[in-house]
């Protein structure tokens, strides 16, 4: 193992390391087996999630149980010899280099664990010897690996990074959005409790009409029927109900700005020539540049592209 | 058959086939007879999709059978012999100009194929003697032919160029959506279900319920009852009911850019002549400008109408 | 009324006609009479819906008798008067200058006709002798005026010129709607009819849950129950639920896009200044300019302040 | 008390009165005692929500009644004085400097007389002997003090500013929903009261149910049974519904417009200096500027941070 740690050594430990590391965790494959890798890896992903939704149908798990058994077994199987390899070549990864404490941080990074808290539900058992059948949802979570596989993972990435760009005022409408819900509810709680104890017999209950009617999903399960309990949910209907729908179009303009900068990106170069003494200025920080840095952005770029 | 090949030798035969061609195929009719003949194809259409929904009711079918019979006789000859032309002449059309590979390709474009299987519910009785009634259905395919014809083709074509420019966040976003959804299913499944065996004793019954729910539609037929249950449930209806509202957001936004960037190019031509001296003027800035940058300019002008 | 006609002949009628003219129907009133007068109709128009309202409710209509009927006696004589007076006086305008075809084109306008049909609930009964109580109903046509009246008609009128600019996509989007309820009505009827006959029994019944549920109201009155149904009706949750958001999103940016350009048109001068020959050049037509315009242009700027 | 108007003089009682000020009305605290003050008044707030909503559950507080009351009786003690710190020292603000003027103008201002409102369920019953538990609700107002203080108040700030900013579109569109909302529930009325007195009965008993359909919601308590009601409710459905997601559209612009120039003018200065050779650079077009309009563009950009 310490052999690892040896990076400009190739032995053919370090080689084979080296192209399980690329198989599995290069972001983008041109390479033929990388792009058969992950198709096998996706594939068995979403069947998986498939089998698993599946199975909680009693028909057809009582029908083809022994199917699912075995199709258990080689899923378990395959994802915990790549699991193995994963913690075993994630040392080539500079962020994760120390044989030791790199793959203790590795195996504690969001993905990693997730992908260990999936594989729980097969050896779970085997120590304790209880049968969870509901533990066995958890490979569920394993669905959120697909996002970083396949040509979608760059999307996906935008996907978030929009989400923290917009960060601060989907949050400030969900904090308001929870504001209104407390003074909704309570002002039904006061007007309809009398009436209605069992729906609106406190803030908490009514709460859950605020939620079905703010969100504008409306189940009808619970419904004001005073008067007064109308009234006041119809103005929060009319001057509220915006509130819950603001994150999305927060997000849709987000999405669209990202998009346009990107593209925006492309087409201004990001260094200016000073006229006069001719030397390469960064258009936003206002710095001397070296022209080295143009061409390591250049590839950003193609990157970008693929 | 030979003589279409023969397209510079205009003979009688080539003039008509040439003149139903412009009549059926080309895009924007100024010519009179032109505008007869889309007007009359897409009054048919239209007749022909009302009369469809009405035979369903059956009191009104009942009435008026011998019209409606009739009636579905008439199109189906019209759309037969337009069906038959559009195949004859679509040889004058480069795309598919050999007579008889060139008019199977055309057979099975999108839309020749929609009018095929519009019109099968005619025809197939008379090879297999089944009536089928709801066949009859078929022919409300026809509608899509609706959006080609006439003045909102173009918008209709906008609408699809948008849809297409979209496609990464929007496919992404259904992923996501997809994703909440099981997710949501899975987690009401496992705490409502010894409640409610009925509407969630399994993930695929749950997910009725996270579908209405993360639509906003909220149907009211299976709610959440036990308090996790309206817990989680109002969780989702908090953090991820915009997903499903996303796309929405991200089309208005493709259009807004579409129509932008369309009027952008065609309206300001970015030079002006000034019309006592000659001079090219940016219309920006004001400053005079060299006359080649125009010449480049028009061509994109020309390649975007196109 | 032969005066009226000569309009630089001065005398006491033409001076009246002028100033009721002035008081009824210039649109931004600094005046305070005016502006007293706008006040006191829009106040009567708001109240007098407010009554209609009111009237429907039996048990406070048995109850203010007395006062609904002196009410309407009175604002039906008030209306009555402002449209006489209005009929009189439009031939100040310059689009209704004829003494007696001016007249009849005014009293044929949209706002007119409306005032006269909101007119009619109290003297059709005069003429014939039936008592048409819903016929009251019409004077709520009366609310349409408001919107041109105060300082919210500005407003009112950016609103009519987005939803005009934004037209096309509009309707686009609704036929697109619209042909989406008609294939989700029949799929669901083909579906659904043969257990519940009722609800699903022809397209026309299936539209009206493909309405419910694609407009997201969901009031669940009519919901599918076979697993097929059921699939169906999530697929189009999934896929065209936007379809109905989409209108709401293009007018959101329309507004965006107006407000932009309205405060662009200030910054930004129309008029170029030639750097070579001096001339005037209209930024947007290229033409030579006068002078003149552009002071002209700065009072329509003005006049948007207000 | 007529110390506090000689400001420069600066004995022990105005430096304890100035730091005070600090710590409880500065806006951004980088001091750690104030962050720690914030921290805690913003915790006692929120807690004091929870316990006034978990209050309504009878179970939980026949329970935990003791714990209840001390904790009132703490908050209520904690939040008097830091109320009559307030408003003791106001007037170290230059808004209400005057030592008696200044301090009634404080007290009326909104966010002091919240405070005091919600000071008012615990010392109204000691003047008046009646037992208000609804009134205890009131302390629910203190919530809005929480979008004042800590990180995000900024957000809040901008959220309000936006508001404003599209004040006039949010006004005509709700305006325009009323409308829709008064003719939709006028034509149910007219169609349906004859076959559902109990819902539709009167103008002000149908407009519930447009309410429930405009908005969405769709609880489907009330819905149109009659051909033509379901008739009128698509309709309304496909045309209208739009009306109240549009406010949430606009906010959404509003938001994306207001930090896109908050960015622009952060971010951006115009010009850049050359780290070289001390040129101004203008940022877009790479020219030389002169450097008077740098001068200018700082005083617009310290206008902005305040």
């Amino acid at each position: 193992m310490g052999d690892t740690t040896a990076i400009p050594l190739e032995g053919w430990y370090d080689t084979i390391q080296g192209d399980v590391y690329t198989l599995l965790e290069s972001p983008a494959g041109t390479n033929r087996v990388r792009k058969a890798v992950i198709f096998f890896i996706a594939s068995l992903i979403l069947l998986n999630v498939v089998v698993v939704i599946l199975e909680t149908v009693n028909s057809v798990y009582l029908e083809y149980t022994t199917f699912f058994h075995v199709f258990d077994l080689v899923t378990v199987i395959v994802f915990s010899i790549e699991y193995i390899l994963r913690i075993w070549c994630c040392v080539r990864n500079p962020l994760y280099s120390d044989p030791v404490q790199g793959r203790i941080r590795y195996a504690l990074s969001p993905y990693a664990l997730t992908d260990a808290i999936a594989l729980t539900p097969f050896y779970l058992p085997l120590i304790i010897p209880i049968e969870f059948r509901l533990l066995r949802l958890l490979r569920l979570l394993r669905i959120f690996r697909v996002l970083r596989l396949g040509k979608y993972s760059n999307a996906f990435e935008m996907f978030v990074s929009v989400l923290r760009s917009k960060r601060e005022e989907i949050v400030i409408t969900v904090i308001m959005a929870i504001m209104v819900l407390i003074l909704a509810s309570s002002t039904l709680y006061v007007v309809e409790r009398d009436v209605q104890p069992e729906a609106f017999g406190s803030i908490p209950h009514a709460m859950w009409w605020a939620v079905s009617a703010l969100s504008t999903v409306g189940y009808g399960d619970v419904v004001p029927i005073t008067p007064p309990g109308k009234f006041f949910a119809a103005i929060v209907a009319i001057s509220a109900i915006g509130l819950f729908a603001l994150p999305a179009g927060l997000l849709a303009h987000g999405f669209a700005d990202a998009y346009h900068s990107m593209k925006h990106e492309h087409d201004t170069d990001k260094t200016l020539t000073c006229p006069r003494c001719g030397a390469g200025i960064d258009r936003r920080t206002g710095a001397v540049q070296e022209t080295q840095k143009k061409g390591a952005e250049k590839e950003t770029h193609e990157e970008m592209d693929r």
